[in-house]
């Protein structure tokens, strides 16, 4: 039984979504960013990193998308989530992850939060005023490149689509319509459609409202 | 064959241990970056994203660092670079290889980059000011919570040392000592022992030199 330390709508979405597709056997935990529990000492305790998502296994916590994702694929071969049985693809797949979390998710980070690299408050409106145009570069290079469709690695869905289609609704945050990026756009309707999507989308929106 | 498309002292230094570490069959291939080779065209068609690592395989082009890493152990795996037959062990490794990628890296760049992400030169003047006290808070959590010693996943050398050791490195640029974090710096030193990394050290500096 795996425990998986969410914030609704932020980047722990894609291993929320990963963990649905797998059918893997695991609970949701809340961490409440409104009373900035992910800085509690309890938190802090399971993840030193005071971020989501945190994945509790028998074995101890994972953190990271890329490894998280990765991780349960691996522990679930038969959702077939992952190319484990061809290094080239899944380094292919690892890329793509890795793009998301070191290039778009910090684009993105520039807008929410500012105050990790500057202190000045000028500076932090001046990260939040160019964050919009970084992000915009980053869904035209993975329309242009990376993007093969209908699922990021072709014709195989992966848990790279999971977060791809994660960071993606974050666009509407930057008042980018996705319909610029029609691959991505595509990607992300196409999305909607699964099961396991709506599944996770719903358990988000009824942890906020409950 | 592969060819690895690096910069002397950039973060391509890593897949570069990793490379002679397996004992890959490679040549190096050098990106000026002084005269922005990583943005001409004939660069940006091998990879479109303008920057190093990129690893030139026979099957296409990978770029990231946790990616090629990954690969590269796969690729090799009598050279046992990371814990291919246990998929908590290997996401350990992930997530610390993503750590490094999408924040110790990234907290750099802000020193060095900073016109990613602010066009406004007084932001860009803070964002490197604060870098250094980023960068210092990184290597704190590593050195309190993420490297177990010798090596980063306990007794057994990975593909995850070479990089730390790559972005350890960069700390003389902050002018923050290594010695203040005990574990990070004995680290540093053990790596420089290994013929591998030597031989990485010696020929970067020979393409600069030369």
């Amino acid at each position: 039984m795996f425990t998986l330390f969410y914030t609704p709508g932020a980047c722990s979405r894609a291993s929320h979504i990963a963990l649905r597709e797998a059918g893997a056997d695991f609970r949701l935990r809340l961490v409440d960013f409104a009373v900035a529990e992910q800085r509690s000492e309890a938190y802090l305790g399971l993840n030193p990193k005071g971020r989501v998502p945190a994945l509790q296994t028998d074995r101890g916590v994972l953190t990271e998308n890329p490894a998280i994702l990765a991780y349960v694929a691996q522990a679930h071969p038969q959702a077939q989530l992952a190319p484990l049985d061809d290094p080239f693809e899944f380094a292919r797949m690892q890329a793509f992850n890795s793009y998301l979390c070191a290039t778009v998710h910090v684009a993105h980070a520039h807008s929410r939060r500012p105050e990790r690299w500057a202190d000045d408050p000028a500076a932090r409106v001046e990260l939040q005023r160019k964050a919009p145009e970084v992000m915009a570069g980053c869904f035209q290079l993975i329309e242009d490149e990376y993007l093969e469709g209908p699922w990021v690695l072709g014709d195989r869905y992966s848990v790279a689509d999971a977060y791809l289609f994660t960071i993606a609704q974050w666009l509407a945050a930057h008042r980018i319509d996705s319909a610029r990026y029609p691959k991505v756009h595509g990607h992300l309707n196409r999305m909607l459609e699964r099961p396991a999507v709506r599944a996770a989308l719903e358990a988000e929106a009824a942890s906020v409202s409950g």
